[in-house]
């Protein structure tokens, strides 16, 4: 890592300039940020070529919320779609207390119906770099995110200091419209949705020309030199800094499918931030970032200032179909319009998971931060498997059950104890250890089910993802699990089957990272711990919004006899809404 | 029309021969009719190029009820849709008494909920004609519907005799994807939708081929002969007769926007039958179809039965960009797939409205049917007139207002008698009538409004639609209007400007045709009459769904506190849906 080492050997004294935040109580009175949005179809060209995107006040991405920890956020949402329900959660916000707010369809609320409303309230309560977006169908594929950004409370320090920051949202981007991805994930014969045709950066990608024309081999590329006034909708954001100082970038990823590598040319990142919790700094050349991930990262613009530099975004773990996003680091006083002179980053081979892993291995929780329990009162193992439906229909299975999501949501069905909602029947808390997850699957079936996992309220809890072979032989994927409504410690990842005699000794308990969403590498597991501290209904599941739809996923319950007035607008749909008024306490009347 | 000539001189027993129909009571028993389906978006090539359709239980059309007058329809319609909502208009059924099964979302009920179903029970009171149809957002364009048989009940005749019947059910079809037609039209700058790709026959048509290429001129056309096995999905349904019979041809038009023009090759058809309701049978060489009509006809095989003749559906009203569709009348024992040797029948230029008013001018109610009250006790006269919204948007408006639909369905909301659901103002009776129809609007811009036609239970209405200039120009469109839950009496149609002095006495209150369905040709007025004796609250719009996408619709509200239990069902969203339930009359609790 040549890179990283050059920036390391001129700057010496980057990475013990990084302040240690003081933790002290807020000055200033936390707020209460009101918006108004309109989610409704608009014309875009996300990468030059226009489609229909899911936009909200017209605009595409949504808008950026940007506040501060302990502000109360409301957003009045107006669905003005002609024929399709609606929500938006908050991604990496663990809605303490709110768990109707978690904006996940079937789950916390009903989805708002065409032409109604749904008012999110909720408190943002940790800094860090966040996101939201659609969780309904494939509607973040649609286009349906926005950035998510908490400060910290007024009174209160970073543990790093920068002199200016940027917010990069990092996404993917089909020509398909997503009603048509559904209908082939859903057909028998399966039809998969392919790789994306861009990788956007803020919303914006180049399809049909490139930022780095001159180093493209004219002779077998086709594709010119982009030419902009920066008025274009695809035009690059360009990120405008001043020599020799340092920045914050912070960088999350609302991909439907694709795990992305960042990289600055010539400058090395040392990353400070993973899903809102502070890291232990550590720096790297290039950044795997799979869906779901957040991070901030500083840099510092200490290169030659005299030239621009690229930004890359480059596909990895899926053999790449789809060209490196890119955009342009611009020193002042250059001209943004200058090419660079330096070619844009490599990124590593798309199947070198050694590098991945690298990265991973290297992010553990800053100094100071909240260790785990150091045992836990239930842990369950569960195999990701991908399987067949009656033989045809294709679908991911967790412990043998696809998962689909009922009419009324999960939340409003337990509290009010209704019937018949879901299936009562629980899902297993492992799977048959004899299963061979290194060969495609003996019996290829799975079946479907909506049961839930009942988790005590307060309890200690371990999750073991377990990866396996696919249906076809000696492929093994990448998923970025994430959890809602909780944080949970990633206590490590490892290779093969798990095993609790052999890697229990493995595993961190000494400053594992606390993180929303963490990856399973192929073949590989993954051990999470969590304090399930937070009454609720909340959905775990791989962030690949494909592997979702195809039922990857489950659904934790815990103390929803302890969760407060629902409101009445997140129940007017399914069992729930057709309930006696008489079970609703009398202040959720609307 | 020498091809009718002919026909009647080699048979003239043929109208003679139909039969008076004996009114007498069932002698048996109607039943109860069970559907259960489900709705889902599924690949499809409905003119040989593969999409998206609506389909149900995997087909498209969806599947054709055939029933008996008296029957009980019950459809328990499931949304298998991921994100959207969805409900099925039974279009001509008045839904005597059941209101709340209309199938029109938030009019009627409110949309089902994907994952979620709802069960529609109506009477089908008599014979006749009809089709169903999604009635949310564009869902028809996407290809939701099918068609509904009604035949007499058991022990009745119908007033005619026939050998065999077909059904044909005409649509259009269009390459975009209805999601992106409906941003188009909500867009500014406006993006018009454009001419059909294609005009299907019961759900089948063909863009890239031919189904008579050797009629084309093969140097300037580059469609070659269409190849089938009879299993492509958009291979045509073949009419198979024997010679010297009389067949009945059922013809409905769900067309999303193309008015047609229907003829069978060198064969005469006698008209029997308009919208569910007997007419004087007289006999035409080719009939005009509009979006929302429902015809039979009788025919004969009375020609040479050696050979095959095309069957036709032309575009008729607007400058046709649109291959005629095409099927074939095959005699047996001849191969359907022998190429007819006479070239397809020639629709009349497309802007030939003298032929189409002669067409309607020949439509008379049948004999011994109902004749319309003598007076009317009201008289609403309909400006029918493109607008602008905000200088940007375009519209149209009936008297100034373009209609909105409201989150919460009016039929719930006026039963309830829940405030500020939908504009408490009335829209007006009449337009000013200084107003200039012959030219664009001189005031352009028009204001949305979801306010509702109160009409008094059991009074007589009459409806006076007026047609006008649109926003450019020497334009005016046709508009064929629909009328929910009632049938009226088509009292006339007339040139320029409505005027009750010049033309009342013009109107027809001898034998008016009864009928759900009435065009206005353009710089026209049509005069409807309709005893308003059906409780509940009913959409009357213009059938072609972009123009009621853009607000070309009305709604009357009437004798609602006489409307029996609303299902719960009908009632979860919106305003209804967080109701106190005491409002609700016990039996309608879930």
């Amino acid at each position: 890592m040549p890179m990283a080492s050059n920036f390391l050997r001129g700057n010496n004294t980057f990475l013990t300039s990084i302040l240690l935040l003081t933790f002290s109580q807020a000055t200033a009175a936390a707020t209460t940020r009101h918006f108004k949005w309109e989610v409704e179809y608009i014309f875009w060209s996300p990468d030059c070529l226009e489609g229909v995107v899911m936009g909200i006040n017209g605009h595409f991405p949504g808008p950026t919320i940007r506040a501060k920890a302990g502000d109360t956020i409301v957003v009045e949402l107006h669905n003005k779609l002609h024929t399709e329900g609606v929500v938006i959660h908050w991604h990496g916000i663990r809605q303490l207390g709110t768990p109707w707010a978690d904006g996940t369809a079937s789950i916390s609320q009903c989805a708002i119906n065409p032409g109604d409303h749904f008012v999110y309230r909720f408190k943002v309560d940790k800094p860090g770099t966040y996101f939201y977006h659609g969780h309904l169908g494939m509607q973040r594929s649609a286009g349906l995110y926005g950035s998510l950004i908490v400060d910290v409370a007024d009174g209160q320090r970073e543990p790093f200091r920068y002199d200016g920051e940027f917010s990069l949202l990092l996404s993917d981007w089909w020509h398909q419209g997503v009603h048509e991805q559904e209908v082939g994930l859903s057909s028998s014969p399966f039809r998969w949705i392919g790789e994306a045709q861009s990788v956007l950066i803020n919303g914006r990608g180049q399809y049909n020309c490139s930022l780095a024309a001159q180093f493209s081999n004219s002779s077998s590329s086709s594709t010119g030199q982009c030419e902009f006034t920066g008025r274009e909708q695809c035009a690059p954001e360009i990120l405008t800094v001043e020599p020799n100082k340092t920045y914050r970038l912070r960088i999350a990823s609302s991909t439907s499918l694709q795990s992305l590598s960042l990289a600055i040319k010539n400058h090395a990142m040392v990353v400070v931030e993973a899903d809102g919790n502070y890291v232990q700094p550590f720096s790297v050349d290039d950044m795997d970032i799979y869906s779901g991930d957040s991070y901030s990262v500083l840099f510092k613009t200490d290169q030659d200032p005299t030239m621009n530099y690229y930004i890359s975004a480059s596909v990895r773990g899926r053999k790449p179909n789809t060209t490196q996003a890119l955009t342009i680091l611009n020193y002042k006083p250059n001209s943004a319009s200058d090419p660079p002179k330096l070619s844009p980053p490599v990124a590593p081979a798309w199947n070198d998971y050694a590098h991945s892993k690298a990265f991973t291995s290297k992010i553990f929780a800053r100094v100071g931060s909240p260790a785990p329990p150091t045992s836990f009162d239930r842990r369950i193992v569960m195999l990701n498997t991908q399987n067949n439906i009656d033989g045809a229909y294709i679908k991911w299975a967790i412990n043998n059950v696809s998962l689909i999501l009922p009419p009324t949501p999960y939340l409003g069905a337990i509290k009010y104890k209704l019937k018949n909602v879901f299936d009562a029947a629980n899902p297993p808390d492992d799977y048959d250890r004899e299963y061979d997850v290194m060969n495609p699957p003996v019996n290829r079936n799975t079946t479907l089910g909506s049961g839930v996992y009942n988790i005590e309220l307060g309890s200690t809890v371990d999750i073991i993802l377990q990866n396996a072979n696919a249906l076809a032989a000696n492929v093994s994927e990448i998923h970025p699990w994430h959890l809602h409504g909780h944080d949970f410690w990633v206590l490590g990842y490892g290779e093969g089957k798990f095993n609790e005699k052999e890697h229990e000794r493995s595993l961190n308990f000494k400053n594992p990272p606390l993180r929303n969403t963490a990856v399973i590498f192929p073949y590989g597991w993954t051990a999470l711990r969590f304090v399930a501290d937070n009454p609720g209904v909340w959905a775990f599941h791989c962030h690949i919004e494909p592997h979702l739809h195809m039922g990857m996923g489950v659904v934790f319950a815990l103390g929803v006899h302890r969760v407060g007035n629902i409101p009445r607008e997140a129940l007017a749909c399914g069992v729930t809404a057709k309930m006696p008024m008489s079970n609703v306490t009398a202040t959720n009347r609307g």
